[in-house]
């Protein structure tokens, strides 16, 4: 098999075949396939799209290149969830507490990443001394044990596409839906869950621009999920301005334990309460979403959700007085209100702004050896559709100096659009998309 | 300004600037992009094309990749040819006398190439003592003193294009109408000239296999000489069949002389006559198609032509007697006639088929390391619309022994089909394409 004839059946708009895709990929991990045809073919498969058999068959050689984690030997059915990521993403803080609450396990390999705030990784960091650092017996016990654990990739999970996506990133091939694809469900497929829930986000601030692009993503994961043996759902929600309220490591953790302290209402629960939801019918805990959700709501209610989360911080070898004292948290020394200038309704929030005013105060990563601050960030006080008087606070500036502070409430003003109009609302949660069978 | 931008830019359909293109060229040749970003923008470029603007910009910048020469200190106007490529072609062996007797210098760069023979080079390398190794002074000087010259490479000329021609071998970007025009045309202005003939090769054994498509390289490749300032004409001929009856080095070297000597009729005459005519008119020599072809006729027919082919390999420090001497040029051991077995009219030569003959028989170069056997080869006898009786040879193989010869004529065999109808001529000399103003 020539990878020359691969370029050129699929540059000529052709299928390409099981045995095709798995020669590629082989190709792809022990770098016996150049990257300059690498390239060639990803640009032809961005033009040339693949079919959902082609876009599975992509998507099992992906999984198949490295190690598979084999959950078996933990209890029940194991659950997984990922998202395509936005500013103020904080889910996974509480959601995975509020399902372990339920029984339902979750085991979850998580990244540092690069971005405007730190990865999930790091702000559980803002727990002093917790690792993410577990070996894998010590990660399926933990899951067993304590019914979740979120630790660094503890295997070589996926190295296919560790080499495709950093290729991807120079070469002008991120956005594919095939390539995209390929790439989420390889990793889920291979961290071995039983029931995966995606949340695919969509608006200004998401990968996914349109809830076209949005839908048609979710389509094709769960799709491939499905026939790949697994139980997905994906939901589509808003990205159009930040999740919640929080932007920054140890302000987002806080947020997280407001909610689960039963103190945060809003978009945030709304969404760990319809992907908890998805999780335990998937899981067979709950025999629809209406009693999914009255679960997942009596155990923030009854305390059950938050202490599991401090189980689970005790475990990875954090302090868990921390869950109950947010002084023990890491606390930025300046607080700055970044007060309007204009009067008006919030039109619109430009979330990408906003994650630049994290990065700007150093609470996000530009390289892989970046320092990263847990302690800065900014708290919103003012959202889309809410009222704003001239002067009024839009978000309290949590900054290491006055002086970046400053710097950064005039980025914060420029995120804002304010305008005479109240702007219509829009559903947080769009769409649920569930196996086609 | 970024390479990853440049990419996207073309992968959405825009259009890309000159100062975008001279970035590329300038990066592939100091070797500052890497290739796999240059791939992924070939094939953007494969996707989207390019509009006349950008193949112009595209091809100044690769001739200005390196060297380019300087041709005037030659007396006159100075022409070059450039050939598509095919089956059979030693045009320029007959066309450069012809040219040169009627006193329109060309100045010619030539190669050696991979292929079913030799090149140009290796071809004229059947005269005893011939030597393509000229110097630049050599190569200007022997311009104007004899009318041509054909040299092996004498300057770094478009360094670029090696870079791109060698990466879209292998990534499947080779079928592009703006890669090929500025392929050719960058190394067409390179070289100098002020006149410039292209000779398209359209068929089955033609890398442009409709004639649609060689009109459309032709009408750009023309429109960019144009714009270039140099004054271009395209021939689109036929290659659906071998062209001339000599496949291999010195056998066609010897049909070359046969037309020089106004011993040979065919399409290797007509193409040559009206490359030829091309030629004088563009450069003045002829006030139109009629006067130049009586005088090209006329350099043969009162042994001109022939004398200025002497000439040539007498000035490049081959042996003039073999000019009219057959007996001193290469003359493989074995000469064997494929017979037909069938009976019938010859509808098709498939003119790949026949290459792979004389590959098989030695004539080919593999890889750029390989040796040449300068004296196999074959002569077709039957061409497409004659007919063949059963057991009537269909071509004389010339072989260095009896089995390479036995197994070259059931080759051979396969590349003919002969049916009961004959087919319907078809115009060996399709199109003229001229500058469109």
């Amino acid at each position: 098999m020539l990878m020359t004839d691969i370029i050129a059946k699929k540059r000529d708009g052709g299928e390409l075949s099981a045995e095709e895709i798995e020669f590629f990929i082989r190709g792809v991990t022990d770098q016996s396939i150049p990257d300059y045809q690498t390239a060639a073919l990803l640009m032809a498969i961005v033009w040339r799209g693949m079919n959902r058999r082609e876009t599975l068959d992509l998507t099992l050689a992906m999984m198949n290149s490295g190690d598979t984690l084999d959950l078996s030997s933990i209890t029940g059915v194991k659950a997984d969830k990922h998202s395509t990521g936005g500013v103020g993403d904080k889910t996974s803080l509480a959601l995975l507490p509020m399902v372990a609450a339920q029984g339902v396990r979750m085991a979850k390999m998580s990244g540092r990443g690069l971005g405007h705030t730190g990865g999930t990784l790091d702000k559980l960091e803002s727990f002093p001394g917790f690792s993410s650092a577990l070996t894998h017996e010590q990660f399926l016990s933990q899951v067993e044990r304590v019914g979740f654990a979120i630790a660094g990739q503890t295997a070589d999970l996926d190295p296919a596409d560790k080499k495709l996506y950093a290729l991807r990133d120079v070469t002008g091939t991120v956005q594919s839906i095939p390539l995209i694809v390929s790439s989420i469900m390889s990793k889920k497929l291979a961290a071995g869950a039983d029931v995966i829930v995606l949340d695919v986000k969509t608006g200004s601030g998401a990968f996914m621009k349109t809830e076209a692009d949005a839908l048609e993503l979710a389509r094709e994961m769960v799709e491939v999920g499905r026939l790949a043996g697994r139980k997905t759902v994906a939901c589509i929600t808003d990205m159009d301005q930040p999740l919640g309220n929080a932007v920054g490591n140890a302000l987002e953790v806080r947020e997280a334990l407001a909610l689960l302290k039963g103190e945060y209402h809003g978009e945030l629960e709304e969404l760990c309460l319809t992907l908890g939801s998805c999780i335990l019918t998937g899981a067979g805990a709950a025999k629809d979403e209406a009693e999914a959700r009255a679960k997942l709501e009596r155990g923030i209610a009854d305390g059950s959700a938050l202490e599991k989360f401090a189980e689970f911080i005790e475990a990875q070898g954090g302090d868990r007085r921390a869950v109950y004292d947010g002084a023990l948290l890491p606390d930025a020394p300046v607080k700055y209100e970044a007060k309007s200038e204009a009067g008006g309704y919030v039109q619109h929030i430009d979330a990408e702004g906003v994650g630049l005013v994290s990065m700007h105060l150093g609470g996000g990563r530009e390289t892989a050896e970046s320092g990263i601050d847990l302690a800065v960030g900014l708290v919103l006080h003012k959202k889309r559709g809410d009222f704003v008087a001239p002067g009024e606070s839009l978000a309290t500036i949590h900054a290491r100096s006055l002086e970046s502070a400053v710097s950064a409430a005039e980025l914060l003003r420029r995120a804002y659009t304010i305008g005479s109009d109240r702007p219509n609302d829009v559903p947080f949660v769009k769409a649920i998309i569930r196996a086609e069978d």
